[in-house]
């Protein structure tokens, strides 16, 4: 069970060893020095309409409200009552009358997190309200996404985030003519998914599968069939005679309005560590959200964002783009949980291997090590 | 996420830390230190009314048959024959007609535990049967309730139930008033519950809950909805618009037999540890008892007694006792369910706090730790 | 709780401690130290008829590949691309056409288990891709059986499974009258059994539950109802006034052709370890094949073989035969369920006992803490 190749003088670099895909202690690692110490990815701050509407959204081992308080800012809370520990929000979105209440004990909360209300209590000398407010959790809007990060004292998110655009495109202005903050969701799949997290990004990051895996999208985007990396700048392009991204073929949207004639006809996907999947296209955009739920499964929500001037026509309709990336996503889950009941077996002990077209993906693999401190690990 | 204040100097002590309410290994600790060597109430003795009545109870990690024998004495053994251990006796209960025999070889025991059967071998010299009786489990009867002990030597029972009774009331006399072992079951309700079992524990030991909570039970006795803690004697009192502690508040049985005219228009609530919740009213009594399923979750079995004379009536109705603490039942559980959801938040680490309502129940916690041998981890 | 007799100087040995029948970690050692080291029995050879012809079969923790090769032999391989890990396999049989093909990224093994396609990279001179070949499985073909052995430099196969059936016979002569290789499978019944595989094994190992659990099978073979042990060429021979080993009692098939007079009438039973439990009749052969799939719980495939020639005629009906076996195990699998239910039961910390009518069987467990390398353990 020896390989015979030698991954630092070659081409051929292993993939992460098999238990990285499955072994609980793994994953808790992953939750803690990943999911609880980076900026995560957890919505759209459009949906945060007015004073009080909120979500309860997971991050890591945590449940956190995010809601917009009195003064139009959004806030996020871990989602626990600071006196008995109760969950205080059940719902998964909703809209808040001005506090938060525990149903135990009626203890009371204001929309920025302070102790309002506590039965009793609250004019008892002894009894320091200041240190039973909620707990807050960082939170940063980054072109209309919001980003959590459970850490105390959070490094600034562009430090994060900026970098994998910057390396796409070459610099970030052609990314901001997306006005991506300006989008919003015209449809929203989620999907559950029998398979590590990191076998999904794994997935994404390659196109060496798109020959044998995606017809359709290969149709679309012919240059896919020969498995190679789009990097620094390098677009994909519609094959000739096809109108847009969509099942049809046809277009059924203008343009973003930001966007140059360059930009026309063109695919960027990029990859925001460690959970945002970023599909640019020229009418609309497609955004896959990660969540690990286990050490072998994950969830994924994918929106679809388009142009809200396009949105508020009468006839919009978002489906012929949609199917596209529904019937990707589906072919891409399937080869995943393939890969998944694999990694536990002998043969994969040491992993397998990324082949050139994949190679850049070893990046990631090295990030997660870097991440948990396995980097001597690393073979 | 440091706490500010200083339990040792404060009427707000902390609570246990979270992960005493879902790590598997304190559960186990639990499980053996708590429920294995403590006196642990698994019903009600006028069960078994005939030699050979059975019914089989989890006590632990254990399932042991609680039995009628030849010389009417109540007998308790572990379900498993002592040959390749399969589980003797299968339903929840029944009647036995003498013996207790295995399915497998037809290994056969006595009421008593003796081996008096089995097959080819008994007649062997070599075979010591008295070395091979089913194993016994030590078992009082205590104010109709039974009680199982599986520790080898049991301390005396009354060491241990006694105390909490003569704390509520001052001494054991009144107590006897209610003439527990002459009551009977009118109806039984199981509710299980996914939160640990000493969430319903401390959930029980406060009534700092019941002003936002119990609006029903509050109708009833309305000193609940200050919240504070009835210690020493001090009774709950039904209010004065009402006669009885039924759904409708109307009277529709006389007051229990030995009862003097003091004692009337009560309420009375008393933890027998480690599993039974007692609650006293002049014309009924409600038993909880605890069942632990599992590190968060647990089962409860609620039994509502009545005055058997009261039970004989032909237009006996136990309902409109039994729908109020069906009704306060759910209600807590809900809580307790929604507590259990935040222990194993970082929020909760360190445990949250029990307000001067609640402050006696902090000896349910000092208690827990004192069994685990884990005094040295108290806050 | 201590035993007061000494197993070593008694006809009653102990059985192995109960831990042994629930302990994930104990479970894993057999997994590797008796299913990944041993040969163990996956089905018939017959099964596989064409070139390409497959199964996928469980051996261990890994999923394997058995295929019919082009040369006509069976072949083994793990059923994981080398690429990214992948199943390549995901139906439980079926026919290939000429070639195993990843479905992920198209990498393409012959049937010998040589890599023969990958995209963009089989003509890469830095590509090794005798390296990356399905990694092989050993297979033998006994009588009939196919066995696999995931160990590097497995022993030969007849050192491990010729021994019980000589001892079982005398010698290896009677056996091969019953034409094992010849006969074909008429019906197969698959059990889920929530008992730790090793209960079963033992379960068949003795007969002296017969006369308390399988009176239909006692009807048969009256020598059964004594519990006694058959050893040495010692065969169970059928009731005076039954034709044969049917439901019925009636003979509705010719006798083995290969059968001399003096088997006629005669049921040997044999175990061939670690997963085979053979059942040999005059016009049948019962085979059952265990499946552990957890520390408490296996899976059991019976297959009942007989004469072709007596399969092709055109009454041909197997289940008078089937009906008896079926019945047997579904009485087997009870009992041994309920005597899973008590191997964590204090009771049977230290394990059971065997009575001499089972004193032979002592040498599984023997057999088992060899593997394990836990001779130390044994008491």
């Amino acid at each position: 069970m020896s390989i015979s190749f030698h991954p630092e003088t070659s081409s051929y670099l292993s993939t992460l060893p098999g238990r990285y895909y499955y072994d609980p202690a793994l994953y808790e690692q992953e939750l803690e020095r990943i999911f609880s110490e980076m900026w995560v990815c957890v919505g759209r701050a459009e949906a945060f309409l007015a004073t009080g509407s909120y979500q309860v959204v997971s991050v890591g081992r945590e449940s956190v409200i995010v809601v917009r308080d009195r003064e139009g800012m959004l806030r996020a809370f871990l989602n626990v009552c600071r006196h008995r520990g109760s969950r205080l929000c059940t719902q998964a979105s909703g809209q808040l009358k001005g506090s938060i209440q525990c149903k135990y004990h009626a203890w009371t909360y204001g929309l920025d997190g302070r102790l309002i209300g506590a039965p009793n209590i609250l004019s008892d000398e002894q009894f320091d309200r200041t240190a039973f407010g909620l707990i807050p959790v960082a939170l940063e809007v980054w072109e209309g996404l919001i980003w959590l990060n459970l850490a105390d004292n959070p490094a600034p998110i562009e430090a994060q985030i900026n970098g994998p655009v910057i390396e796409r495109f070459g610099s970030f202005e052609p990314f901001t003519r997306y006005t991506l903050s300006e989008l919003r969701v015209g449809k929203t799949i989620s999907y559950d998914i029998q398979a590590n997290w990191k076998l999904v990004v794994e997935n994404f990051e390659e196109c060496y599968h798109c020959g044998p895996m995606h017809p359709e999208l290969c149709r679309l985007l012919p240059g896919f069939r020969s498995g190679k990396t789009y990097v620094a700048g390098d677009a994909a392009v519609l094959a000739e005679d096809v109108e847009a991204f969509t099942i049809t073929g046809k277009a059924s949207r203008p343009p973003l309005h930001g966007l140059l004639p360059e930009d026309l006809r063109h695919y960027y996907g990029i990859v925001l560590r460690p959970n945002i999947l970023l599909n640019l296209l020229d009418d609309h955009v497609v955004i896959h959200t990660l969540w690990p739920t286990g050490p072998t499964s994950c969830r994924v929500t994918c929106d679809w964002l388009f142009d809200p001037q396009a949105m508020a026509l009468p006839d919009f309709d978002p489906m012929d783009a949609v199917e596209v990336f529904d019937i990707v996503n589906k072919q891409d889950w399937e080869v995943c949980e393939l890969a998944q009941m694999g990694m536990s077996s002998k043969a994969y002990k040491s992993g397998g291997i990324y082949v050139p077209a994949e190679r850049h993906i070893r990046e990631f693999a090295d990030f997660v090590l870097d991440r948990l401190g396995h980097t001597q690990s690393r073979e």
